[in-house]
């Protein structure tokens, strides 16, 4: 079985916090973004950087996503991030868990959808390539 | 009837943009949480600064938020966002409806709780004041 | 004479600043980068995003930039940015001075350099096409 | 003598990125701000946020910022950063040289200034407080 979930540890900073001395929530989908990455680095063994090069692949945009806030967190703060995938055909479900002292601060839900360049340079839905599968130990090499 | 819904117009930057070339989502909620000020700016006919001082007051941390995206926007775009709110007792849910040239790109529904801070600093729900809501129109001043 | 300054209003929102309450100072950085954009947009009468298509254009990356915080701005304020160019062949120096309420709070000098795409896809600095500088009132259309 | 250097490696995200698929420079002052933090936090060995508890402290603002950018990097990319500092009676001077593989991208020299907080709640420069400049190594424990 392949990498299908991963864990992350990540600062707050100073910079992700608002005049109320809490994290701006934005910030936690950046850090889910990079959860979303770092998962498939673990799996993959090369960056998203290297991703374009190595996959049919121009990205994975956003369907939506679904958080519920628990708890804030503030600079200073080193939380974790477990996040685990659910493949489907062109699209997958990544889920996000952010924490602090174990105890649950934040979860995300997000589909993503796995896109190529058409001919156009228009990005267009794609399905994820068995390669990519293999590595997280879903596809049969056949 | 007071104020229940604003229109803001933001323009997307190159630096609101990632390397596929569209925006990176967190950017919208930063939209997001732009445009809920906005509405209480129109409302009340003062800035968020100025409701910390006018006000029992502080800040609106998220309970959930749900967005869907349907349509990428890149630098260059002006997007209208359209919120509306309903109010209840000590927070409020508030959509956003992201378009660009009429056509929806983004929905998010939040929810917000509002907040005071108690002898101790530390932020806590609290009604919101009845000063507000007759500002939206919704509560007499009896 | 072409337009070789521009002024642009920006309103600071609440997530640009830190737990101080003041503009978290990487924002400033943003806001400059935008009203660089707006000077060009003005100019040559498209956005950036249409520029890709219109000229010989990958970007305008920075080689140095210099800024003086000479009084903080925060949430709800709404600053002045006054933007002012001058070419060179391949690049450009840039003055954006920032106010509030007339008084002068951020300046700041950058060096762009003019770039386009080589075979291999790579950024490379170029002289800064004449139908821009034409735009600008700088080049005699000869 | 204490700690007036440290290193810091920090990863490039995508969405630290711009559509010409390189770092968005004013992400590097924000890498350069959380460098700054992580400098005294390896002297004083309490986060930035600890320090407001545990000294005269209102945050450090910038005076002025002046950076050189000799190489751009991207998403993928772990970058180190070599902060180093030298202080003032109520400023100090912070160096960051950020390089990527041992070749300098970027160099970067910030003035900032030690606050309090006044009566009245305002920012004022401070001496900076000599439990401080001990843990530095700097000034005799007399």
């Amino acid at each position: 079985m392949g990498t299908l979930t991963n864990s992350l540890t990540v600062r707050i900073r100073w910079g992700d916090c608002d005049p109320a001395g809490i994290i701006f929530y934005p910030r936690y989908f950046e850090i889910f973004d990079a959860a979303t990455a770092a998962l498939f680095e673990r799996a993959l063994g090369i960056t998203k950087f290297e991703m374009f090069k190595a996959y049919e692949f121009a990205g994975w945009p956003l369907v939506h996503t679904h958080a519920r806030f628990l708890k804030p967190t503030r600079f200073g703060d080193d939380v974790a991030v477990d996040t685990g995938i659910a493949f489907g055909r062109s699209s997958f479900d990544i889920e996000h868990r952010l924490s602090l002292n174990g105890e649950l601060c934040v979860e995300a839900r997000e589909k993503r959808v796995w896109t190529v360049r058409d001919a156009d340079g228009a990005m267009k839905s794609h399905p994820i390539p068995e390669a990519v599968l293999i590595k997280f130990g879903l596809a049969p090499p056949s």
